[in-house]
């Protein structure tokens, strides 16, 4: 089966306390776009301006992404520009220009709209229901979202999750949308406005994945050097979401899901070891197994005498 | 085989949000000791005052645990008081009264010195390389300690680590000990530092296992409600050390700790559901293989579809 990536394509300015680079392939589709491809045939829909490197659009086609829904428009990109402090996890914005995609509006063509996954990567949740809107009958729907949303458009928010079938978002994103500190409790709450399925990213500390009387706790890889972290959810989220459409046949089941969060931390777990989406670029598919053994092998505490 | 366990004996009082109570059964071993039986005979070895409460010396009995080791002198019982704040994280030490523990000096027994599991609760490392000068090469010796030894009693700190086999300690002791932010650095550097195996505790995220060349991430157990944190990284420790007491009979191996890092974490997810003891004063065997199993299926991703 395919997945339809619907979010932001940005070029990023990221500096970190090592290195800084300009002119990145960022944005939450660019990410879940390449991770997904790993698994399964992926359809993008976003919009760049005329100055959109040929390079990326280069990258993109070359992990054949289907391109029919990428709008390229008069105008500049999307950019943003952040720079993390020295312990890595404090990032600053230090700027946004939305240029073009001020005025994006996904439109869906007849290829796009019987899709049967259907990853809403972080944008304004009004566009990820219109997305919805144009749908035929996906048959799983993932949300990821983020803090800017929670804070200034939390009735659009409250108004997908009612038709998502899985929402991700991080620890601090679900603590402020449900007033819960204890993340278990903010989980149950999440899943009490809608969705079937909530994960709660919680980046070295793993991840949690909330069914209805089920619950996954997924460890995280151990690294010792984070080179950048940015993109790490859509990654994760990218990963889930073309692991599902790979191996699903029928109904998404729990144990599926099992499988799912794992495969997209591991992409995730690739990702921040390079800047931008440089260490997709040469990843192998053996790397992934042998990191899916890994985070089997760290997380096992039975038949390993 | 049998566990020997030696550390502070106190009187607490606890004030969370929910409620407050006074006299309380305390101390690293106290709540190690009875942790730890559960799984294997037990020696404690410790000082309580005149004014110890016989009811709590009842329930250390009760609990088959050997108290030749322990003295009762004259004065007044260790007495700590503490406060949680709302989200039941954020401690205060309201007041830490000495008395009799002050001039505390563990002093083993012909009995003692040849078990062959010693668990180290928190006390000064100075005392804990005491309690080894004692013993007759024990099979395997647990310490723990607290970011107070880290700041005043450094230097003992890092001679006793030469001569213990595994350290645990939580994530904020890690990195105060290390300067490392990064969790996976500051294991591996703690190692270097002497024991083969460091356990990091990282409460509602679980712990990290370090050995060489090896490593596990066990989960925590997914808690709505937290009722008195107190206690609860002793009760870990007792739980590890008691199970490896139960259940090795060799040298001990990596995949024995993982085990024992389960347990332990099963003793502690349950210690935390009522104030001090108490819950442990209830709990059956039975309760403790049901919730290892629920450790089993929150962190497995493998054949259960």
């Amino acid at each position: 089966m395919s997945v339809l990536v619907v979010g932001s394509i940005a070029l990023d300015t990221v500096k970190t306390p090592a290195a800084e680079h300009t002119d990145l392939l960022g944005g939450s589709a660019s990410y879940a776009a390449v991770s997904a491809s790993f698994f399964a045939p992926v359809k993008l829909v976003g919009v760049v301006g005329d100055d959109f490197p040929r390079a990326h659009l280069d990258f993109l086609t070359h992990r054949k992404i289907d391109l029919s829904g990428l709008q390229q428009v008069e105008g500049k990109t999307f950019r943003w520009s952040g720079e993390y402090m020295v312990d890595m996890n404090t990032r600053e914005t230090r700027s946004v220009e939305l240029n073009v995609f001020e005025h994006f509006t996904p439109t869906l063509n007849a290829s796009h709209n019987a899709t049967p996954i259907v990853l809403l990567a972080n944008i304004a949740p009004s566009l990820q229901s219109h997305v919805l809107d144009q749908m035929n009958r996906p048959q799983f729907t993932v949300a990821d979202t983020m803090d800017l949303w929670i804070n200034i458009a939390r009735g659009d928010l409250e108004a997908l999750l009612k038709r998502v079938d899985m929402l991700i978002l991080n620890d601090g994103e679900a603590r402020l949308f449900t007033g819960e500190n204890n993340l278990i409790k903010a989980g149950h709450k999440i899943r009490s406005m809608g969705p079937h399925y909530v994960a709660i990213k919680k980046g070295e500390h793993g991840c949690l994945l909330f069914g209805e009387n089920e619950f996954f706790s997924c460890p995280a890889f151990p690294l010792e050097t984070i080179h950048d972290p940015t993109g790490a959810g859509d990654t994760f989220a990218g990963g889930l979401a073309g692991h599902l459409a790979a191996n699903v046949t029928g109904a998404v089941t729990f144990a599926d899901l099992r499988h799912a969060v794992v495969y997209g931390s591991v992409l995730a777990s690739f990702n921040v070891e390079a800047f931008s989406l440089e260490r997709l670029r040469s990843l192998q598919p053996a790397e992934i197994t042998a990191r899916y053994e890994a985070f089997r092998a760290l997380s096992q505490f039975e038949g390993n005498k």
